[in-house]
């Protein structure tokens, strides 16, 4: 990026400085204390949270960025401390992040409590981070998103990043990361309209876990599952989304499940499409952000606030139309 | 809406009064006249365009907006001209619209050539009108759903709202119409990937065309669908999408197709779903449109014009991050 088009940052100070260094040295509390920065609501530590971010970029991107979904009860602690377990012993660093809009409200429902992870928690290998809180699904998975890069910097070789389904955030996740990971059930039927509408069709692997406690019932959902990926246009091209079964608790298919990221990645790099994707979504994201911040100045205005509520209602009603209520409105900006 | 929130209007002078009023009077003439004013690019007609519009609102609403999608060969002509020549039976007066955003580019491959309508063309009970032309999808959309309304004033009681997949085309137009009908060719299997990614979650009801060629064939892709579908959550818990078989070049089965659009409205103006959904769409409208504006305003800043494609460049690279280059840009608009 040419000089003169950086964007001002503050300046990296002594403290942060050490920070950045801490990370790169992949020291654990620099990089716990980066997080905490990137998660803070004052504006003086949004300023130092870019700069620093600024300084590890060069560092990011070489980590595997690992989606992966599920309905609550599906097993994700389980499969992603079996997961983690496994690529510690074939000698790889594992981050495990957490998007949860509804940590704000709650407290947070996944990841919140480490003992979910006993085993992997424990091990100097593995990093847990809990979701952020934060009061807009955008204003969380930006800042998981840059939290990944941070522990990119920090030289962990894959980043899993675990959603529960609320809102958008199976999508939120999907756009951040390499490769979205669905668990489902065994339960062939009616429990599988559970599938949410759009989860399947945004991922590129599909678990069924749990598959030991009953085997056929997992074949069966499947096959079901295969016929409905089936009616769907593939992603890629040259991508056929995998069906799974496995028992993470008995730790079985884990390797096979791997096997499977991994060729993921070879197909689509190969293609050019790994890359294509990580750029379209940066630039994604970039307009999201773009978009979110017009939108919040637009309804910062004092005379849009004044009269929103109520064009709102007559555009509902039908008493004007959307056009006309977009125009009044969007004439204060100018 | 209070007399001091109306949007300033063009006044409604002499010529544009003899619009209203001839629409209203249910003239072909003045109708299609208010339209080209809907389409036209140019401002003073869009001021006309709104005052026009305006003054038309309180006559619109009462149509049967039904969105028709399909891949290209499905036989959609063929089905909106069985269709149309039904209801025209039943003595209703029907409109047919089109949302094709390939229009500005390739002078439109939909309802362009009337002749793919003969009998319907034809018939004074009907008006067609081929897609608008603009420069995006949103343009494109936003003047079919004015002109929705134009019909709508005009007396229509069903308007058909027909659009290809192209780009989000089908998402624009099940946000315009009350019941979104997927078109599909019975042939089993493969080619049923045509499906595009999350169309069929959209479809309030899907029609298997042409069943009359392989009947067989055609029941097992309605099998097929089904399956599909039960792993949808369905859009609203009151209606489960039915899945009908039907040749409309034999005109076979029109009449149970319309019982079902008929069913449905039943079922969701009784759950308070139908006149929510319009309510919601009209509301979206508003949003996308602010949107757009907000965008617009923003792309045209100069500073934004000068730096946005560096900035892209530099996020799709990774030299800088997504929210670093959001904020600098956003920093112009102040």
């Amino acid at each position: 990026m040419p000089e003169n088009l950086s964007v001002p940052l503050a300046a990296l100070d002594a403290a942060d400085r050490a920070l950045v260094d801490g990370v790169l040295a992949r020291q654990l509390r620099p990089l716990a204390k980066t997080i905490t920065l990137i998660e803070s609501q004052r504006d003086d530590h949004k300023a130092r949270a870019r700069a620093v971010l600024e300084a590890l970029l060069p560092s990011t991107g070489r980590a595997m960025r690992v989606g992966i979904s599920g309905v609550p009860g599906v097993g994700k602690s389980t499969f992603i401390e079996a997961l983690g377990l496994y690529l510690i012993e074939q000698g790889l660093r594992v981050a495990v992040l957490a998007v949860d809009p509804s940590s704000s409200v709650t407290g947070g429902s996944i990841l919140g409590d480490k003992t979910r992870m006993e085993q992997l928690s424990q091990n100097t290998a593995a990093f847990i981070r809990p979701s952020p809180s934060a009061c807009s699904l955008g204003g969380v998975a930006e800042k998981t998103r840059e939290t990944m890069l941070v522990c990119e910097a920090a030289g962990f070789d894959v980043v899993i990043v675990e959603t529960v389904g609320v809102g958008q955030s199976e999508t939120a996740v999907a756009g951040m990361t390499d490769i979205f990971c669905l668990l489902q059930l065994p339960n062939a039927g009616d429990d599988l309209q559970a599938i949410k509408k759009g989860i399947m069709e945004i991922a590129d692997l599909i678990v069924i876990n749990k598959a030991d406690i009953d085997p056929s019932a997992a074949m069966r959902a499947k096959s079901q599952i295969k016929t409905a990926l089936h009616m769907l246009r593939p992603m890629s091209p040259n991508w056929t989304v995998p069906v799974l079964t496995l028992s993470a608790l008995k730790q079985d298919g884990i390797a096979e499940f791997w096997q499977q990221v991994m060729e993921y990645r070879a197909v689509l790099t190969k293609s050019g499409e790994f890359d294509a994707k990580r750029r379209h979504q940066a630039l994604a994201w970039m307009w999201d952000m773009i978009d979110a911040g017009l939108r919040s100045r637009f309804r910062q205005h004092p005379q849009v606030k004044h009269e929103l509520p109520q064009l709102a209602q007559a555009v509902e009603a039908g008493s004007t139309t959307p056009s006309a209520a977009a125009l009044r409105l969007l004439g204060y900006m100018n």
